[in-house]
């Protein structure tokens, strides 16, 4: 079986991908040029991020496997060969580097320890009053597998959590709300709310001013999906305003953030460079494989993404 | 029976004490001015850093209950009355707050949060490779009831803890080690080090250039148990010379930290006011109150400090 390796890499990231690949699937070739003749006969793609029209004229192609969470510039991608299989990834591992990113951002906001960084910079010794975690409540956007290993995190360290999804779902410890009418109850309730949703055209853009207006005053907000999530402008005013209190942000609408861009260096604003879960080669390569094994052998793959429903 | 509240507070907080003991004890007297020629009579004294002193001269004392952790500026106090039992302050809502500072602060070691903090403010956007909780071990030193709830986070959120104390215990989840070989034994498997022994002439000084000589190179320090643990000028050393990574201090040899004093610009400091575990006088009183009762009654106080291991 022939297996293409196709994507945007940072420098190394690719031969770390080949070699973590090579240990979990010792039997496949692995051709890691589009442009290498023997790509044309590909029967699986591994892709992260592919140019467009990258899994055109392949005529093999069977099923694709992305090595990213995230699938949407892949949908957009309109040579996207209709028909075939597609499966997001879904590696434990991520899931457990997006609740510890997640249970960070919400401590330091719930103990001020964002502010308290602000007040060392400025020489200042000014202990404030202690927030506690039961009096914290924190509202989670998204309650798929990196959500719900958020959702453990939080509600073992105490914080009470409220979720949300598209479609009722059922998590234990978790007020679950769902639709436009669960969305409006839980930001009534929540001090924090944490972004992990997909991004699909319903999504996109639901985190502006009409949202940040149903919220509490002064709603922290963490988004560590998709830059194009938030609108950007609409968070800058609502901080000017004081409707949102402190922002974390993993994901930009143009990343690298640009030089100049007023999160930079807005005081409430923590700025991280798209780190919240990266994919690691070592366990993600074990995750694609199995998937690999399954569809060679006929079983159903697992994580296949809806193109209906965009994830 | 009359009840000496007797101690330092900031402005405000003796009210909120009288407040909140007003409702724990509703039956009692409570003289909150040690000038008060009431204050002779008391039978019981809640003491929160009281000026030495201040537990002289009263006849019918028989029990101090320390609305502090802490009781080693207590014991220094060469006026306490010797026979006097004398309690700790115990609240699981202060356990649990310091568990979210550990949580917090080991999150943002493990995961880099600090340094990407730095290159925010430096306009840099520079991800980094992603640790995995499992290869970030951490060592807890002190396995009382902070020391356990800290450990029950860490290895809720997946980190491997090796606890530490002077004799030896069991916690579940955890590699417990005691005494000098112990330390030794710890000091060689941790990437973080977290302090949360009480002040004792045994644990005075304990964090100095010996040790960090004997730990891992580029060990991380947490230390939110007291200023006087934490040899300065030896940690300002060996964050020259690369023997310590990254500090988070909440306590210092002198406070508030004096203006000038290298840790306030230090880029690997993160300098806290000393708010890792705030007293809650709502839960904190409540505590007293079960205790003082107890003691009225005849019954066993709880967390009686040891005069002779001094806490």
């Amino acid at each position: 079986m022939t297996v293409l390796l196709c994507g945007r890499f940072d420098p190394g990231e690719q031969e770390a991908w080949l070699a973590a690949l090579g240990q979990a699937c010792p039997d496949e070739v692995f051709v890691s040029d589009r442009a290498d003749p023997r790509a044309t006969a590909a029967d699986v793609a591994l892709v992260a991020n592919p140019p467009p029209g990258a899994l055109q004229g392949l005529p093999r192609l069977g099923f694709v496997q992305s090595l990213w969470a995230g699938v949407e510039r892949l949908l957009a991608d309109p040579t996207l060969p209709p028909a075939v299989p597609l499966a997001r990834m879904v590696d434990p591992s991520m899931s457990a580097a997006m609740a510890q990113t997640v249970a960070w951002a919400v401590l330091a906001l719930q103990r001020d320890f964002f502010r308290y960084a602000r007040q060392q910079r400025a020489g200042q010794w000014l202990p404030g009053p202690q927030r506690r975690a039961d009096d914290f409540p924190v509202g989670l956007l998204g309650l798929g597998e990196m959500g719900a290993a958020a959702a453990r995190a939080l509600t073992g360290l105490g914080f009470p959590v409220h979720g949300w999804s598209r479609t009722p779902r059922t998590l234990p410890g978790l007020r679950c709300h769902h639709g436009e009418a669960g969305l409006h109850a839980l930001l009534g309730e929540v001090a924090v709310l944490v972004n992990l949703l997909p991004l699909t055209p319903q999504t996109r853009g639901l985190l502006a001013a009409p949202l940040f207006a149903r919220a509490r005053p002064g709603l922290h907000l963490v988004n560590l999906a998709r830059g194009a999530h938030l609108v950007e402008a609409d968070a800058l005013a609502a901080l000017a305003q004081g409707q949102l209190d402190e922002l974390v942000l993993d994901v930009f609408a143009e990343e690298p953030l640009p030089p100049g861009h007023p999160f930079w260096l807005h005081p409430r604003v923590t700025v991280l460079p798209h780190v919240a879960a990266q994919t690691d080669p070592a366990t993600a390569a074990a995750v694609a494989a199995a998937n690999l094994r399954r569809w060679r052998s006929g079983q159903p793959v697992q994580h296949l993404v809806d193109r209906g429903r965009q994830y």
